[in-house]
């Protein structure tokens, strides 16, 4: 599959990049700056040894996506999912934003839309379907490209792209769930704070959350 | 320690003053008929084979309780809450109550005050310290007595107080994790909305949550 990654030169779009590249997928990375994106292409395609990546504009990236992963700060998400809007019409849209208010990150912020994927949902109009996917996991637990014992909460109004998201998730080694439709996206967003408190307070870097309870493979 | 459980008769607050008992605590059950909670003290005394629980009236189990537990359902909260207030004044008020709306138990509700916890706290004022914790174990892992791998989140804006619902927690055989502050209640909450909605659509009976990516024993 050919994969978009907006945003894909930040830490936590890369991470996701690289972890495709890794499983045999197809990657787009995108950025406002052509340049960045091309050599972050390019050490992708050095660390997996094939040209799995390429760099584009965000724009151009999500047009060439068969999916489109959306990873940029909260600051940038109305102007980038403007700038994408055309491109992404027709695809799933799976939205990693988390709204954190860079002048309090440590602080909950419920955004005015109830989350940012709800947001992503009402800008970009029902021909997209958005998921909330992603949040929780830290780019730490990508970086080291192994499975993991956190689990992919996927939020969204459509069941078929949940799956196309949970789907994402097993590339990278990680169990995707189900979580119901986007306006749990405010329980997911809001865990990602939650989480980033318990790492500074029990001086842990990537604490992630597992859902107990489900047998080993649960069947979706 | 002498633990009030205010609306102990249902079938979370039963679960938890079992628990507490079974664990050597004191405990003392409120209801809103004082026959219930007697009937319900009687059947956890003869569980633990001990006079571990007392019944009460909501109010005078809340006086008893050196530490005060709220289960009621969200419509009874605000209700309770100014039944007890001078009974808890000065105490540590743990409010388990998560705001699910009865018409429609599946949606997410984010009520008035962002989560009944911030509510019960601007309701009794400064005095009363109100930590949210507990509205992720489901009766069943409480019913069945035993150590579990879903962990107690507990959210509140004051440390000490939050100290107390963690060792609430671990008498339980639950590890408890400091979350934070109240505001973050708002995402514990509505976690319990979204494990119901897993359970669901998983065909389980008992989706918790477990942070990953901490030591085994976190110092807290």
């Amino acid at each position: 599959m050919r994969i978009a990654v907006v945003g894909g030169t930040g830490r936590e779009g890369n991470g996701l990049a690289l972890g495709w590249a890794r499983a045999g997928q197809e990657v787009v990375l995108g950025s406002r700056v052509m340049e960045r994106a091309v050599r972050a292409a390019e050490a992708i395609n050095a660390a997996v040894g094939r040209a799995a990546a390429a760099g584009r504009l965000n724009r151009d990236a999500a047009a060439a996506g068969e999916i489109v992963v959306l990873t940029v700060p909260y600051d940038a998400h109305e102007t980038t999912l403007k700038d994408i809007q055309e491109a992404v019409r027709g695809k799933v849209l799976v939205d990693v934003t988390v709204p954190v208010d860079p002048a309090k990150p440590r602080h909950l912020r419920i955004p005015p839309g109830g989350s940012a994927a709800e947001e992503a949902q009402a800008l970009l109009g029902p021909e997209t379907r958005v998921v909330a996917a992603f949040q929780n996991i830290s780019h730490a637990h990508l970086d080291h490209g192994g499975a993991s014992a956190c689990d992919v909460l996927v939020c969204g109004d459509d069941a078929d792209a949940r799956q196309e998201a949970v789907r994402l998730a097993g590339w990278l080694g990680f169990r995707g769930l189900d979580a119901g439709p986007a306006r749990n996206a405010r329980v997911v967003e809001g865990l990602t704070v939650l989480l980033m408190g318990i790492n500074r307070r029990y001086k842990v870097k990537a604490a992630g959350i597992r859902i107990t309870g489900l047998p080993e493979t649960p069947s979706g």
